[in-house]
């Protein structure tokens, strides 16, 4: 039982067969081996991108900084929400890959950034001055940091924006599984058909050992990536390990599958803490990561039994500090393990 | 029948076991898994080294590139042979890491550094002069580019030019288990003892599926080391795949097994190589990696056999042109290999 | 009649004459000319700093810029007024410098940081975690961008909190003069003395040519700091000129008199423009550059006689929009000048 | 009397005295003065180069740094003589300005790199493999650092090699004028007919004060250039001082003038040296730097009359170590002092 997060699951029985069948014998290094081939070839299905550059790595931090220094400047703002990922959790890796870029905060509920905050902070900028940092990228989080899901016209409607000020849009797409499982949307229209030109396709919060996909949509942009993977040594020797992680996370949609119990536990989860007492969403349950909070026995219990959690302070509702947390589901939870932890939170004794 | 590189070969049986052993249920992320705290034990037990920090990366080229930013500021001078893999084939690796530190590149029989070599050119720099690039690393490579191995005693002679102008010094270890087997070292007396102060201890090249482990034998230099790893994108989530691959390779000296065998195949291949009518050593065979020119029907022989081989051209001790290769055995290779692969080059109806 | 910025203002006389007096003849290139030992020795009298160490630039971004990366790591921190110079008005300057260290803004009126927003700012921020930005440096303005002036105590309660994390403070000086005349406070109680522990002392806004300099309180950090200038290119072969610029605004304390001439007609152009009919002050005048509405017909009147301003667009005290000006004296402003443009702005027919 | 560096000598009466016409009243800042459109005007022409961006900056390392940086990417490899300024004498300026780029020394006498040599060098580089750094610029510099000075043709002839590999050709002028003077060549000839795409277009070491142009011939480099000037902390505010210095070395070709006076002494002085028993020149004089060898007890007089010279050890001619010294002329240097020195050194009661 643990909600800490998706990165403390293990990896996908599947994913694991899979290292043995690339295992036998001798294979190109360096990414030239034919389970990279397939591999290319599933993801440009998947997005419906036959020009589409794909790439592997071992990283969500190497996947976003890689595709950002791609796209920006050292002189350039990359612009996000305050939340990101990229600006928060990464000790400053954007930074370092990208030369010195600027990352741009941007408010917004939910860790969503709107269009129209967008389109006044660029309205601001000027373009031609050369005191000032210039138009970057737009990065956008899908799963956001606080849980809550973009619909693809959303992300359209942000690149909308970013696109009539030149800007490319990177999408950091950690948890892109449970995004595309939440909304409905295809790969493709969360993606390129909605203006995004880079997204970081993320396989270790769903079931895979470490590998992500970086995925361009413009080829022209593949070998000045491939440049900076390698002098970031990113580009590793024995690449078929990731190949194999990836070829059995795109066979049968084994990553759909796999997000689909995450967020399928997510939304019963909510469920159950929705039952408990004084409980209340701090942010939307729409994938698999929420943000609840409830009463100070539930809490102590929960410490006590030991079930590691993303536990914070915040303002309750009546202006007093409470305890909340952040719970993440994941591939492998199952109901018995979402039951045992609602019982365990709940008051004793309770209606539930 | 492959001798192209020892990145080409599968991971050892045991590595992946391991990774089904740390695969059950829930682990803490980012290297706070216990297999990772074994891991640092075991590490520090064989280098003798109890105060030593030990961190693991997937690659090579982030091993050396972290271990050199965290030595040299971006002023400074890293010392290498001329042939030197941080140089050579890192892509600018060492450059970036370190914000444009300058690779000062020292000719050398065999990818060895000389002593005399270090001192003089350490003679005519500058002390004081904020014009020139100042003092930073020594850095070494053993086994070398070119399949040699340094003694411990060479080493030592080499820290003692280095720390008389206090240069630290820097190993590139990446057949570190190879170089350790051929010389009779034991890990403190190739490292520490010798003056090494940081080590890249290679595992890719020697039967694991990606991982190098960077070994600081100055704890003081550890929480920068950490940040600067995190900030590059390798502080892997699912940090414990890369532990147990590198518990398993410690684990009964699995490391030490694995490298005899690759350098006595090499040794082997040496053997029947010196047996071909016509060929000679372009370097000598010290460990696991030779360089070897023989005629060319034989080598139109391997090419049509589909024998991978590092295949290049050199004048031969006529004056003419000659082709030669780069051999690689590994902790697979088998002498039916290399037998098979001797016979197929030698002359047919050959003496042998 | 201008009032655009202090650059626009021509160099003091006594400046170009020192020119002259260095002129003759051969002196030692980098640095090592007996003008600026005369100017080191100077400027410790005048910061009452017999250790400090001093450098010149050419440019208030160099100054900025050198000096924050000598204090700050590729992966900290560096808290400044969401305003500031360094982040917005430099095109990432500080970003390069120091390899991607991350400008964290902070809110606060009339461009001032206040040091219960600082206090929160770091409350929050761990201290030992690898994921996020490390703490770094503390950078202050005075005069502020907004025209407002800290004093020594404002100071020094700053520092006090940044120093109670561990944070060295660097004092952004473009108009340090300005700012000393201001507040009465020595420049030692400006700086040191409440905790600053390296200073760009600004010349080029108030009298000469292009010179800044950047005194360090610990020599410890001097070679640092000599060596980041070299590779930067702002070492200046023919340094002499830099110097006797630099000796002509330090001897009978010339900065002194030109920023008293400056703020005194900052303070005469506040009492004009406070007799306009309908003119209000954005943002308090404290010494030479201030902020300040009016009714759009002096606007215009301004423009039609090409009077250089910083014009722009704020909320009205209606809500509507309204045209203000930022507007600059310096060392070489006259009363007539002020008298002229005071007059041109206001209503004709007025009772002024 | 001095021969140190022509960085020791002063400015031209007439560079002073332009300061003072543009010291007048109130001029835009940051390169948008009247001064610096008639310079970019005067230099289109002086290079026959119409469309030519040109930029002012203070030192040589800015020049150099910021060119190289404007057309190397971070990965590529700069080719440039094993002597060049830009590798041995900017404390790693080109590698922090482009953020990691590696200079690949070619070896050649009298400072000069061979067309076959750099041929050789680049016909072993790999184009297409993401290990290797990538080819980035080719940089020369002439006058060189050993005092030969380039023709234009032979300038023609390595950048034609160069433009056979797709590289770009810097040049760095330092001493353009005394290479232009030496040579015959006109500007045009010397850079872009030749195949030159910048040039750094010295002035501090040949009577400015500290003013070098950058002269782009593709404008389509213009704006990356000025971002890359202003985040580097080289776009000076009051710029007209740089103009201005630049406007007067241009008119009635004062940069002319005097490199012409400066070669026609190191001429002058190369013949009395010839006359002075045992001396010789350790590498041809061809412009006004010279390297000549001569007895010790003629060195001794030299240091007892505190004749500053950039003394060092060869090997002598009969393999001895033996006295030499780098001896620059500049515009200021008289025939008298000429007289002097070569009096000074030669030994008393010789044939002189």
């Amino acid at each position: 039982m643990n909600f800490a997060s998706d990165t403390w699951a293990p990896a996908h029985p599947k994913v694991l067969e899979a290292l043995h069948t690339v295992n036998a014998g001798y294979f190109p290094a360096y990414g030239d081996d034919a389970s990279m081939e397939r591999v290319t070839e599933m993801i440009r299905d998947m997005f419906e991108a036959p020009q589409a550059a794909v790439y592997l790595v071992s990283t969500g931090t190497a996947a976003n900084s890689l595709a950002l220094a791609t796209y920006a400047m050292p002189w350039s703002a990359i612009y996000c929400h305050e939340l990101a990922h990229i600006d928060d959790d990464e000790c400053g890796g954007p930074e370092f890959f990208t030369g010195g870029a600027k990352l741009v905060l941007l408010p917004g509920k939910h860790g969503k950034v709107l269009p129209s905050v967008l389109s006044e902070k660029l309205a601001v900028k000027p373009r031609r001055d050369v005191h000032k940092i210039q138009n970057g990228v737009l990065s956008l989080t899908n799963v956001t940091e606080l849980g809550a899901v973009y619909s693809a016209a959303e992300i359209s409607a942000l690149a909308d924006v970013a696109k009539s000020h030149d800007l490319p849009v990177h999408l950091d797409g950690a948890r892109f599984s449970n995004a595309i499982v939440a909304s409905g949307a295809t790969p493709a229209e969360m993606t390129w058909k909605a203006g995004v030109d880079v997204v970081s396709f993320g396989g270790s919060k769903n079931g895979l050992m470490g590998v992500e996909a970086v995925v361009l949509f413009d080829p022209d942009k593949a070998w000045e990536f491939e440049l900076r993977r390698k002098r970031a040594g990113h580009l590793v020797a024995k690449h078929r390990y990731l190949s194999a992680q990836m070829e059995a996370y795109l066979s049968n949609n084994l990553w759909r599958e796999l997000a689909e119990n995450a967020n399928a536990q997510g939304a019963y989860l909510a469920k159950g803490l929705g039952s408990v007492d004084g409980a209340w969403f701090v942010h939307p349950q729409e994938a698999n990561m929420m943000f609840c909070a409830w009463d100070r026995p539930g809490h102590d219990r929960a410490r006590a039994a030991n079930v590691p959690l993303g536990s914070y302070t915040i303002e309750g509702r009546d202006g007093r500090d409470q305890m909340a947390a952040r719970l993440v589901t994941n591939w492998s939870t199952t109901t018995s393990e979402v039951d045992q932890f609602v019982d365990l939170i709940a008051q004793p004794g309770s209606a539930r």
